[in-house]
């Protein structure tokens, strides 16, 4: 009998954001697979450390993060060959994801290339526009408002498309998309309205108005609340 | 010195799904409050039960949730009253909210009357979409992915103009809107690429394609990706 795939989402970073069923699923998952830059752990692993029992089998998926040669096609399907092995033996596998392994994680390129093939199952977890949003206690949205979750990489045209009939917007992956963003906002009136949160719930997070932001990281969200 | 007022995201349902930060604070805090029902725990209350230990100080918001008579302004008045008084008294209090507490959260209404005078935190929680994704194992955004994130309960002009630029949507609140969303989505050619999601994470969850659901909850999402 095969065993089941698991998308465990170990939120944005506090790892006291953890849910506790990622936790135990952590402790008893034989195999553990997560992305990770070419050397060391990676940010999905350091934040669950704490929860990982000696002893397991680990799964580094290495990724180059170098734009002049996308390798993630080619890491993810490595990964997924070597996943699938230990699937096809009887062993459950956790894949450990940053935020939630369904929006916006990298479980998909997983879950894309195994869900036909064997049992799938998802753990989610806190997500940084929600983590951001409690971090600099802002509501995103009550009663009947529209929130626009937007990648900061959409060009301008599009990004006025989806943020202009919405009440709140939570711009994603900013970036080196910091000063591009920084004028349409101001185009469009919303540049005061605009905080930034970088490393949401972690140590070194900061929380300052868009406006005065020089430099942001990719792991940072911008809240739009006119 | 006043004490703090926080907002504990307590998740979608599956008490599993709490984090372990929330858990914690429902140890500690010597005032919890609660929405609930004219009787009855409510939602967030049974969710978080089992993590409550006897002898907390319980504050009960009850809401009558009759359309012909909102009393949410004044259930929430009250309860802001009361929560200041043990504020004031150095007395820490956590509002527990379903999924996260700044997404749609009734906290927010705590939130606007008592911020300027007291500290406020907010623990994020895993929050209705991605416990639908999760359930139904349907990603809702990868890379350049945006997400529009709609409230049933608005025109179908706004909805149309809030789903047409994104690439998934999800809708919330759905309940008695049901057919009307469903004609919308319809006539968008979209009825086919949308999942129902009620309870999600709960024991009597159902997960159904749109076009087959005949009713819905007010505990509905609608996850749609074209």
């Amino acid at each position: 009998m095969s065993g089941t795939l698991w998308g465990l989402g170990v939120g944005p970073g506090d790892p006291e954001l953890l849910t506790t069923k990622a936790i135990r699923l952590l402790g008893s998952l034989p195999v553990l697979a997560w992305p990770a830059p070419l050397e060391g752990d990676g940010m999905a692993r350091s934040i669950a450390a704490a929860y990982i029992p000696a002893g397991k089998v680990e799964i580094a998926i290495r990724l180059s993060f170098r734009p002049e040669r996308d390798d993630t096609d080619e890491a993810y399907g490595k990964a997924a060959e070597s996943i699938a092995g230990h699937l096809a033996a009887g062993r459950d596998v956790g894949v450990l994801c940053e935020g939630d392994p369904l929006f916006f994680g990298s479980f998909i390129y997983l879950l894309n290339r195994l869900r036909g093939r064997f049992a799938t199952r998802v753990v989610p977890g806190v997500s940084s526009p929600m983590a951001a949003a409690a971090m600099a206690v802002r509501p995103l949205a009550l009663l009947d408002d529209a929130v626009a979750i937007i990648p900061a990489t959409r060009p301008d045209a599009q990004i006025r498309a989806l943020l202009e009939p919405a009440e709140a917007a939570v711009l994603m992956k900013v970036g080196r998309h910091l000063p591009r963003i920084k004028a349409l906002l101001a185009a469009m009136g919303l540049l005061e309205c605009a905080v930034a949160v970088e490393r949401a719930t972690l140590a070194d997070q900061r929380i300052l108005p868009l406006a005065e932001a020089e430099t942001l990281s990719y792991f940072s969200v911008i809240l739009v609340h006119p």
